[in-house]
């Protein structure tokens, strides 16, 4: 007997970008094949061309979207599923195209329907243009927020996780000025829970925890801020703590990754955007994974966007995505 | 002919802490006697008796407050300034005590004298208590503000350096709500051409500098904040360049420390204290140094605290202090 791989989708991303060539790679990378059936969600067509510039070959038997409900159950080894949703001779490399941005959108709803059917265990997504999405007519600042959408979920957060540093956010895709009103302990409580949940599935133990304060110095006793440490972040702390987890803070975002609290604490837990995003991107850019937790089924991603200035050239490197299914997969564990 | 080695004033930071070990150490340690001559602004009472816990030599004579006018202009070797502002019994290491946060205070005001004086070409500072500083009667958040009052200088910012990443910043002691109406055009403007010059000194050549945005993604074309990028940071920089200066930005704060950008810039000018410190920290916390830019001389100082656990044992790392120090000497030599 042996055990069923789970079966994870992996969205081909903006055909323009550098997700086709990605994927190609991921179809025959024995790292991740040997954990998971990956099943690209894209274009066929597309992977091929892709498949011809960049010298990829590829590998994967397609599957028609009509075949797939009947087939995915016994699939056995990667492939494709070939979504129809933009001819490959309207793709340009490197371009931002409405009708690109349509077809990655495509591949990502195509992916939640297959999530919320019980058809694949996890979702890993390729790179979005952002502005070939907005000029598709979907005004979404990321994935995240399409699957919190779509899945109609309201308790989850981001998270980027790598193995150097790993890092959830209180609030993420909004402007500077808006973070203060964003903070309340139920919402800071629910991170902290989140992430908790997240990490012992990824290290089968209770994980420690680090919680960042919003001011200079955490606030430094009430000297810097509105008292966001005192009023906020310490009740939250409290909180989780009574519900056993094993959590600090809040400390000074600038003491939070310092190379002793990294060897000491699994994830932190930071207010905003940056806070988190300088570290992960200092110490793990090639190989750090977003991933959105609180979802029915764990969705992972490229930490990386479209770099449409080297698409369809063969160079972009794959290890973010590799990374994003693993995570996937561990994720899915449980 | 000898060229005469720049005099720097150190000073012995609060008598309970680590500062006076370090002074000890820094006394003879050739890396800083071979590039200036370090005269430690403290209590030699308190050096003797911290020599005789700790075992480290003193091996620095004396000079006392009334003979210092006359004798500094002939010193050709380490010294000690004795200030004569608390009795060695008094201090108890690793307490919080506000004789100590007086005595540290008045060595500090004897460097800004010194310095005003033309008597020192730059001072260095050992850690201060802010807890005993502010017991003492003394409200200052730092050093910086200390010297920019007392110099009467109102054009300065606080840098810290390293040989990773240097990081100079618009707004600093301030609460995370405050930063965006301390934005302006003038004073990034100003902080910019500090920076220019300061690391000018440094390289010895023109500096490529860095702009970070305030919001995630510098604001994404509009899409977050309130256009702080556009409005404010985007026209300093544009001035700057009309200036002369090599400068890029405003990029994402998450952008401007991955490993390309610490390879391609001297320095990233922050808007905000954590998007400067966390990348400090992370990757230079032993060996970067505080420096306050736009005063009539440089004025540098270790990037830790007073230690108070590890007071007076021996086992400070005294290579925060040493940098401070030779940076003072780069920062005077123009």
């Amino acid at each position: 007997m042996i055990a069923t791989l789970p079966r994870i989708a992996v969205t081909m991303g903006d055909p323009a970008g550098v997700g086709p060539e990605l994927c190609l790679r991921l179809l025959h990378d024995p790292g991740v094949t040997g954990h998971c059936i990956p099943v690209v969600f894209g274009d066929a067509g597309v992977l091929q061309r892709v498949s011809a510039a960049t010298g990829v070959p590829l590998v994967a038997p397609t599957i028609s979207r009509d075949r797939w409900a009947d087939v995915h159950r016994g699939l056995d080894r990667p492939a494709v599923l070939d979504l129809h949703c933009i001819r490959a001779d309207e793709v340009t490399p490197g371009r931002v195209d409405a009708r690109c941005g349509a077809a990655a959108f495509q591949y990502v709803m195509a992916s939640i329907d297959a999530a919320l059917a019980g058809q694949v265990a996890g979702v890993s997504t390729g790179p979005l243009n952002k502005a070939a999405l907005h000029a598709a007519g979907h005004p979404f600042p990321g994935h995240t927020e399409i699957f919190a959408q779509r899945m109609g979920v309201e308790r989850f957060c981001m998270m980027q996780y790598s193995e150097q540093v790993t890092c959830s956010f209180v609030t993420v895709h909004v402007g500077y000025h808006e973070v203060p009103a964003l903070l309340n302990p139920p919402r800071i409580l629910d991170v902290i829970e989140l992430t908790g949940d997240a990490l012992r599935r990824i290290r089968g133990r209770e994980p420690r925890l680090l919680v960042c304060g919003l001011n200079p110095h955490a606030g430094e006793g009430g000297l810097f801020g509105q008292g966001e440490e005192e009023r906020l972040i310490a009740p939250a702390v409290e909180q989780a703590r009574a519900r056993g987890w094993d959590v600090t803070g809040p400390v000074p975002g600038d003491t939070a990754f310092i190379p002793a609290a990294r060897q000491q604490y699994d994830a932190v837990v930071c207010m905003y955007h940056d806070q988190g995003h300088i570290p992960v991107k200092m110490i793990a850019f090639d190989s750090a994974v977003n991933t959105t937790l609180g979802l029915p089924v764990p969705r992972t991603s490229v930490d990386h966007g479209t770099a449409f200035d080297i698409a369809w050239q063969g160079r972009a490197n794959p290890g973010s995505l590799f990374s994003a299914v693993r995570l996937a997969v561990k994720l899915s564990s449980c």
